[in-house]
């Protein structure tokens, strides 16, 4: 069963080790932040330097692997329709808004999205680590330079996760204009528990 | 005053903000780690997400600021003579050696290094973020293939820091062979109280 997380929101829920997580771009141009925590023990997390390590690569795609900062396999990733993801980038806060967009009006953020959904599995804000930003398209050039592009991914662009652990998954549609192509679009997600 | 951290060892300590602390390669060739902690509430730490995000630059030298994952500056670089160092990968820990080293036996790692000398903080093995890796010498293609070379830093090459807010430090002489260019060097610091 496919479910929508509405423009601008978040869910968290948990995937059983070796069940299936397809999330999807229903519209294309949409980015999807996620992070990942061991539901025995939520202090082991998804990491981004010990992931961009193992992986020997900033681009995560088919084939790698998401790794937990106590250096172990959380998911596999198995299909990739898109391509392009980012791992460098911390989730949109309100302080990204502030920073970055100069807007000191209140602005919906995946950080809050993904906190405020992870609070009754007992995580809080500061638990929360760079997150795997499916669909996101950020671009670098040889001096490192960052420019974060709308996303190349097309209506009905997925990827498919399968769980190497028992995890609690949060999942966002991100909240950041010039991550999303300028506007605000449903990201879609369903569990497949045998395949 | 100069202090040597011994080669493939680490130390921990407070800085004051506005102190200044210089990172110094005396022979050349050699990393060091480094992970920050907001002194008066240690949830508080170095974030590489949020500090490549404000930064918007995969390498971060003189002129870039390292930030938290709170958004808040934690220290400004005020000088890099060699201009190379490293905020993608996660430190060195037992599992990099049996993983990509193909060692099982134990390895002297900067991950211990640096969570047994934080451990008097009351911080714990599972709270150590990527670190910011000094002198680290992590090239990238446009693929975003990964290559960890030898360090490019000459004697007495260094790295100066300012504290942006009250910190605890933790340093290490880093203990992986393959980002030290096949030998292991100490590494000396420096608190500069004013200047």
């Amino acid at each position: 069963m496919i479910k929508e997380i509405a423009a601008q929101t978040g869910v968290a829920f948990t995937l059983k080790k070796g069940e299936k997580l397809k999330v999807i771009d229903p519209q294309g141009k949409q980015v999807s932040d996620m992070v990942l925590f061991n539901k025995q023990d939520p202090r082991e997390k998804i990491s981004s330097g010990k992931t961009l390590d193992f992986e020997e690569c900033i681009l995560i795609t088919k084939g790698n692997y998401l790794w937990s900062n106590r250096s172990r396999k959380m998911m596999e990733i198995l299909e990739d329709t898109n391509g392009r993801n980012d791992f460098l980038l911390a989730p949109c806060s309100p302080e990204t808004f502030k920073i970055m967009y100069n807007n000191p009006e209140y602005h919906p953020s995946c950080f809050e999205n993904l906190y405020t959904n992870l609070e009754p599995y007992g995580i809080s804000a500061d638990d929360v680590p760079t997150a795997f930003n499916i669909f996101m398209n950020v671009q670098f050039d040889a001096k490192g330079k960052i420019s974060v592009l709308p996303p190349l991914s097309k209506p009905n662009d997925f990827v498919l996760f399968e769980a190497q652990m028992d995890l609690i998954v949060a999942l966002t549609a991100c909240s950041a204009e010039d991550s999303n192509g300028g506007s605000f679009k449903p990201i879609h997600y369903g569990i497949l528990k045998d395949n």
